[in-house]
């Protein structure tokens, strides 16, 4: 089997198959989430990544780009708690539905449920696995650490949405390749492409914090702000104006502090920073032969930076 | 290397070893709950099943003797969390201590962590590890969901232990013997001892929180009682005289409701049935060949049972 979309729907039966528990909430919670959708930009790339290097059976590699959505989805369970996010993909989040503890076990019900997918794997594959969850967690801590803080450097804030979020698009590129039979080099270019997706993904995610449409994304914007989490963009007017800066945080106006992102050219800074890393990561994978595969990664880098939820 | 406290050396360094982070505040959460010590049965429980069916280098088992503690300890502070505990082990939870943040992230951190230590294992041990993480989970929510019951039937109180609990012991049991290249016939009954044990330790931890000395174990007591939580003791005592037991608990009275245990014999009743389970452990590796481990695992059965902390 080739094709990709037929291979998402594999990876959709995996996920629901998997989460089944004798425990019934655990189960429900599971499903909420996992079919409330979002994007599957992940276990896409895992799929494109395998094909792109020349894996023929895509079968082989749905138990692993479901593990990583797993991960992906694990992750945003317990974010949720963390930050009192009450909707998620335009429904309750599973802390808002069931309470915090149910959402904390929920969410390592869904990593515990991973090992379960990977008994099979190639050694490299538990190993990509390894790396890019313990990177999460290491991001999600910087991140949280860091929040709160009047000021960010730009390096702390690619170090964040490295591990954040970039490791999920490493890793999904990564086991694609590696389960595809790809040589070093492919599978170095495709975790490549997937660093630098992956920090393109997150600038525009927090744009859409900022300027997003609330009822298109399905879920609340300015959070950021709020949480005093800094971004490409309010690390670029803080640094331009920092007394204009301050004053404004001071008063919380969140409708003034956007006007001025705006009116500044910080949301324009930060959306071609964002395209620079979509090129970055084209640049990556220029060497891998014509595909659809490739094709398929390169839609995913525009789509990555270009989209509006 | 064959000396089981020697090989429990190196789990503490192995322990220490893979925690290292360069988000430091995991790596110092991690260091503080796994430095509090713990009685590590589990892992003591994987070297002894380890030498009992022949296996002759410790080194060997260490990995996944540490993984075996490192999901428990992850359990641990995910516990405390919900529980809203701020004492483990004599000394402050990762939550009291960091926020529950930090604390959640920190037993995602352990958590992920485990897959580090497991990339060159046996696709049994994996199989292992993921069903008892799994079996773990399902067990916390399944108290959970039953906390706050006026009544608990000893089935589902066993299942819950079962779950919660006897998981690890049955996990770091058959690891040991898997890894020590024990038979089919070795592993099932070392898994057999697992269970009993684990479920004798969890029957005697329920009647620690209820008449056991808080400066010895390190911990407040009666916490499963102010938390509605039953145990063995409780629902006999429920089920002897429902309406005494309804107005004592309407009433809240613990020390009441710790004499009426007492004095009623539900204590003693719970007790014996602790024992019952060292029995069945002892019954499950009478076929084993004598070996200073399996005299290990006998003297474990009994300490679960007959502990004072």
């Amino acid at each position: 089997m080739d094709n990709i979309d037929a291979g998402l729907k594999l990876v959709e039966e995996q996920l629901q198959a998997i989460t089944i528990s004798s425990v019934s909430v655990l189960q429900e919670a599971s499903a909420h989430i996992i079919a409330s959708g979002g994007k599957r930009l992940r276990p896409r790339i895992a799929l494109l990544a395998y094909t792109a290097v020349g894996g023929r059976d895509l079968e082989q590699v749905i138990p692993y780009a479901a593990v990583v959505e797993m991960v992906h989805t694990a992750s945003l369970v317990h974010d949720d708690i963390n930050d009192n996010g009450d909707i998620r993909r335009g429904r309750p989040t599973v802390s808002a539905q069931w309470g915090n503890t149910i959402a904390l076990l929920t969410g390592d019900f869904l990593f515990s449920k991973c090992l379960e997918l990977l008994t099979d794997a190639d050694r490299r594959i538990l190993k990509a696995i390894s790396q890019l969850s313990t990177s999460l967690v290491e991001g999600e801590t910087l991140q949280n650490i860091n929040a709160g803080r009047d000021m960010l450097s730009t390096s702390v804030y690619l170090e964040i949405v490295t591990k954040k979020t970039a490791s999920l698009f490493v890793g999904a590129a990564e086991i694609g390749a590696i389960q595809g039979g790809g040589t070093t080099a492919e599978i170095a270019a495709l975790r490549e492409y997937g660093v630098n997706v992956g920090i393109g993904f997150q600038i525009v995610d927090d744009l859409l914090d900022l300027v997003g449409d609330e009822v298109v994304l399905g879920k609340p914007i300015t959070k950021d702000l709020s949480q005093s989490k800094m971004n490409l963009a309010t690390i670029y007017a803080a640094t331009k104006d920092s007394d204009k800066w301050r004053s404004l945080q001071a008063l919380g106006d969140i409708v003034a502090i956007v006007e001025l992102l705006t009116a500044d050219g910080a949301i324009d800074y930060a959306r071609r920073e964002a395209e620079k890393y979509e090129q970055r990561a084209l640049e990556a994978i220029k060497d891998l032969s014509p595909s659809a595969g490739k094709n398929g990664l390169i839609e995913i880098a525009a789509l990555a930076v270009r989209r509006v939820k």
